[in-house]
């Protein structure tokens, strides 16, 4: 439809997850019009991203280096292990500055439709961590979705082999700041299941 | 919040138009997770439209050499000009087969708040054009929002002075495929004031 390089850029943007036909169209004809070194300034970013960024020998978490920051910050409690599935996962729970341990990043939830069943993901790795002494509890913090439960699940059985440790999943519940009468029947039943005592 | 490379690309895809945080967050960790050669292709098409892409010496829409592909083609009627305000409405109004005159992009709409006046579009290079012998009609095709209406009120104003040349502006009116019921009172006014006698 467009001028060849027009059209390539469209066509590649709208790759891009959440990138529709008409948005990449936007954003292609908005980059038309930018100063070119916006475009560098995207261009570096992109390299920069596929050069430098690694991954965490430890916790699968992308790192500049051989750890990431959390395994490389000597403070973070190496005796509690959050899983979660994906890096971004990492980045919300620091957001809440509530967690001082270390993390486990899957690389994913089991997901028999996409193909991706435990062996994809880091299950092996999280297991020889678990192995050495010191690690007293396991937060399972995948998705509360199915592929996450599921995921969650396949762990717990896991893990029940380890003595002494214990392994937790995050609360499920009307989530703060919402509206108790749109809340879905599961969440709302999730809610009331983990009801707990208030200190008078 | 990211690691530095992460972060820079993430602050660099939520400059672009429509993508917020949450999606420019999305968008850099999926791009951590691609072949490396996806992102080769997404920076081979940004390097290509920075350096290749030119704008059509004689219309200003998007060209690759020193012409558009509408005036290059030398079968475009040449006595019909299509003013827009950017290549995209160039690119919409090609996708609909019905038009086989030349353009002329104007490079956006006057608009005071964002300070755009007559004087910051392609208006001279339009007169120019129109003051060449040949020219019968001017179709006005901005975008039907305040700052087109300006834009073609403006425009009507100039072209008046051009004995012969003939100053249309497309028909505003239902969408094709929408509910009458939903149509906003401003376009059920236009199509009401726009009816046209049905041949029997």
């Amino acid at each position: 439809m467009y001028e060849g390089p027009v059209q390539e850029l469209i066509d590649e943007l709208g790759r891009l997850p959440g990138v529709g036909p008409k948005s990449a169209q936007r954003i292609g004809f908005h980059l038309l019009t930018v100063d070119p070194a916006d475009i560098d300034r995207l261009v570096t970013a992109l390299r920069r991203v596929k050069d430098e960024v690694k991954f965490c020998t430890v916790c699968g978490n992308v790192a500049e280096g051989e750890l990431c920051k959390v395994c490389g910050d000597q403070r973070r409690d190496a005796g509690l292990i959050c899983v979660v599935e994906e890096s971004k996962d990492v980045a919300a729970i620091e957001r809440t500055r509530e967690f001082r341990g270390r993390y486990h990043v899957l690389g994913g939830a089991i997901s028999p439709i996409d193909g991706i069943g435990p062996d994809q993901l880091r299950i092996a790795e999280l297991l020889k961590r678990i192995a050495e002494p010191g690690v007293s509890e396991v937060i399972l913090a995948t998705d509360p979705n199915l592929e996450g439960e599921a995921t969650a699940t396949y762990l717990v059985r896991l893990l029940r082999t380890f003595p002494d440790l214990t392994v937790t999943r995050l609360a499920s519940g009307l989530p703060v700041g919402g509206d108790l009468e749109y809340a879905d029947e599961v969440t709302l039943g999730r809610a009331f299941s983990g009801r707990r005592a208030v200190d008078a």
